[in-house]
């Protein structure tokens, strides 16, 4: 299969490539990057030395051969804006890693992106990038618009109980904690390691732009509205997030039991969700440790009886699950092969 | 004037010396340790090396000379316990960095530590050690028992809401983020470095025992029962504690304007509590990076206009505010001197 | 092929089994650990939850299955002196990880270990287990034996140094920098998070037992004694070993040309070692960042025009590289198998 | 005493307030960033706030008011060289962060620094600002060109062995290791907390400008001509550097107990010398950890009786004792004040 990659000298272009090269039924044929073309794959990512000598190139699409049947954007929103339809038009299937195409509703672009979206047509026909809540779309379509990195675990979480309309859909508090590689490779004051190592910084307590798209997800998937507060920090990791999900019980408390079975239903035989709650250790929950390199999403819950509480919790690789590894799952997906062909090797411990 | 330090070998005991071995009115007179007995300063607190030849001995109520006008106990709970009742026999002013009398009500003792109290009437006379909420009580009491370092922190932000009853007192979330110091100095296998680094580990989602304290003291601010929820989560950092605090406005939203002058009437002239919010840039909330080895308090919050919620932030390094500095602050009230003597030191940054 | 592991619960262990669970040739078909007999993988390893409900048993040398082809030990030494013998007796091929058949002399085990070796005769038909020096030897070995992790690339780094000698034998320094896992999985006062967070800790500055078997090894490739100085330092990462060798050149100074050259030559289509330096850029020279979760060494140098020095680096992930990768390696060697299958993985970055 | 300091707004800009701020003598009069002009302190230094509404100005030489004693210059290079001389013209002592005047002989700076010196005149009279060597000509002297960080750490550690002539002055090797802060608050690509976390990135293995200082002091010391070869690494900290340095003995191998004679003669009575060498113990040697945040250089050594080798340690944090503890101590001695004042802190741990 011939696969295009825009906006490859990124980090979430690094991991994409990273799997890409592993993965058995692919072929790169177009590594695109404005500021880097003309270098050579290990120029950009010294880490991929040794495996081919791959060069960048402008990101025009006429430029982009024909022999490529998938092309992924892991462009900024704008990049992907313009990009997505014209390679669509020339019979690529597009899956798209920016937040261009997540959203259903026009207007939560302008309330929360603060764009009109140009191409509102294209929301009707793109599929929300995340598998394990829409597979049978991804199979048939042209255009995938894959999670936030936040919104996936948050979602993930959260879905058995959104589904089964066991919460209150008007108190749900996500609080997302996550390592600096989601917040690029541009370099600016805050972001060098004198600073940003050591934090436990607030760095979105409101207003997070994921929040439309996993009140998107939960409503849809609940048939009511729900409403999530989010609120993101930044700790000291490169890799990882973990999303406490703080949700107030509506009727009778749920017993521990109840929550496995209802997880367990939901998740019945997901290859890369694994659910996590001991009775005690230390590894009784998800933790983003657990996951590191790899594309699994670590779901886990706790019922706390003193305040009609649930606390559900997932820990993905923000990279992998978060971004790149769904990509190539949806990319499987789309293709017809083994959804978790070149994707699931397991993480390295301890990193 | 005379101090006694018992468990003077652990984090917390650590950081008592190095706050009183720069204090102009302390002359440390006995260090308790019953593991390092013998033992000189440097042997036990390498970092201390070149502050004096002070011996560790055995705790032993006795053996502490009178001359001791106060005694620290950096001890666990079942050694508070014991000493202390001896020690106040003796004359001596009790500052106790456990929780062992930290709550009023001795049935909490039963629910949230297991324990029969043994010395309920001491509870009655015993004082919250967090003078911006506790100070005219503190100056006159013979025994002062300081906040646990989430309780201290969390009680900070939410006080000036939970005082003027703006928030809904059954939907608050408590989302605080650790570092390893808070943990002490004893070894496990989960506590070690390659296990501990990287982590973003939800270790205590929920009954945390500092629950009790906070709503003991957010009631009582309150006039009204009070209910929090509180998860705790490991991160990778030595020192600091970030509690963000989510609850819900009552009435009509409340605005970043209102919100500050509600902090700053109720902060108003405290010396420990820097109030941060800005407009803009990277530190416009509170983060432990900013107070590392300080025993200030930075408390701000952020007005949610899509889920009717405040965000309120505490930062603290725990060892200090949210330990031994607030002992100090302590001690210093009880025995009239100023409240921030040899206290007021500003923060190494970056570390 | 089926695969025993001896010690399958230590980090080393993990590793193996991370690897060896991905390897398309092999079948594990034992796992032995005193500590964890009777407990599912995912119990000793939740990383590797999702990959088999394999379970540990007591490492009883009568119980490992006649179908197991190799015998992995990840044991301490002491076991491995035990085990090794009556496992070959067996007709099973041995990989062992710890020192007890590393070094040729016997005089060296009383030197370095303080030990009397038990089995001197083994001594001479083990193999060490270096491919890029020992590739044909480990083909047909029956018991290969690991390099120790800082041994494996200051060996490396310095290889084609001293096969040309071309610098000076008796004053090499080997200045090596390393993560926490090297320290293995027990718990101590020092290695826990608080304490070993943040170090830079020299702790092992002289009589460093890899010392050994890094002389016999340059020694042997340089037909003279090469006496090696090798001081160790603890540094803020989990994984990862630089080692800096500083090594003064004897006759003319070498220009960066003849070192490319040199180094070229020696590691000509060596699939795992990759040469790093460049004229400028913050990659210039080797870093175990660019590594970790691989299989790779990378190799770079510098010549020191001031000090007629050259300094030569070696970066490996200690680990993989550094202890279990190495070992499939020579197990794909021994059973005839392509050197790098289920090995050529490109490392995770930024981690 | 009046105080200026140029360059305010960097990191040792801003431990020179930290530590100016709590001096019991010093009067803080003026404070110069260019590009911070017209900011408050807590603006530019977040943790410094509620310490005084300083305000930044540009940085004028004739706007710096008369009262002004004594004027830090924490710039580059170029800054320094231009405004040293018009400051000292109006009666001013200064105090340079700089290696503007660190060098006694001009031809050094062409050598090592590619600029052709403007002032060789003032090289004779500045004053190399490390006390524990220069202590009497501090005290008179008018310009003080503190040691860079890596330098002071070196010197320290080796300076006693140098002025014995015991070590082979042809063969020293320094192998540094530091944290991110002592590169400076500019971002760049290869500074970002994901790119610069975890490294072990050797970045100046060759032609470290440092080297040419330490040749100058190192060979005064011993009086002859004394070479090093240094080789500077980055490492997973902020703050904090570790010096391990490599000599070889001359003639008879040396004890221990000479070792410790000999460093304690020469550094008898040094207030923030401290010697570091125990039997066993995880902390036998200097590790920074242990002095973060202090004015302390922890020195200790180790006897390799394997390859005639003595490593020499030394330990400091580079923004105190590397860089802004030493200026003060400096400004003490200038101004026949207690050396120590202001400085003598017990360092924060563990952080």
């Amino acid at each position: 299969m011939g696969v295009c990659v825009i906006g490859a000298s990124g980090y979430t272009g690094g991991e994409l490539l990273r799997i890409l090269l592993q993965h058995p039924k692919v072929e790169i044929r177009y590594l695109g990057s404005r500021t880097y073309k003309g270098r050579f794959l290990h120029q950009v990512h010294p880490h991929l030395r040794g495996f081919g000598l791959y060069r960048f190139s402008d990101p025009d699409v006429e430029a982009i051969p024909s022999s490529c049947d998938v092309v992924f954007l892991a462009t900024p929103i704008e990049a992907s804006l313009k990009l997505a339809r014209p390679l669509i038009g020339r019979g690529m299937k597009i899956i798209d890693l920016s937040p261009a195409f997540r959203l259903k509703n026009p207007g939560d672009y302008e309330r929360w992106y603060g764009i009109k979206h140009p191409h509102p047509e294209m929301l009707r026909y793109s599929v929300y990038g995340l598998p394990e809540l829409h597979r049978e779309e991804i199979r048939g379509a042209d255009l995938v618009s894959c999670p936030g990195c936040i919104a996936a675990a948050a979602t993930l979480a959260l879905a058995p109980l959104a589904k089964e309309g066991l919460v209150d859909p008007n108190h749900i508090i996500i609080d997302a904690k996550m390592g600096s590689s989601g917040s690029g490779s541009r370099p600016s004051r805050g972001s060098i390691h004198a600073e940003r190592f050591g934090v436990i910084r607030p760095y979105r307590p409101v207003e997070h732009r994921h929040t439309a798209e996993i009140e998107q997800e939960l409503s849809s998937l609940s048939g009511r509205m729900v409403r999530v507060a989010l609120s993101a920090h930044a700790v000291n990791n490169v890799r990882g997030i973990l999303c406490t999900c703080h949700a107030y019980t509506l009727a009778a408390p749920l017993s521990v039991q109840e929550l496995w079975r209802l997880y367990r239903k939901f998740y019945n035989n997901e290859v890369f969700i694994r659910l996590v709650r001991g009775e005690r250790g230390l590894y009784r929950y998800p933790d983003p440790k657990m996951v590191i390199g790899s594309n699994f999403c670590d779901v886990g819950f706790e019922v706390d009886s003193h305040s009609s509480r649930i606390v559900a919790f997932a820990a993905t690789d923000n990279l992998v699950k978060g971004a790149s590894g769904s990509a190539v799952q949806c990319m499987n997906l789309i293709f017809g092969l083994e959804e978790s062909l070149g994707l699931k090797v397991p993480p390295s411990y301890p990193v």
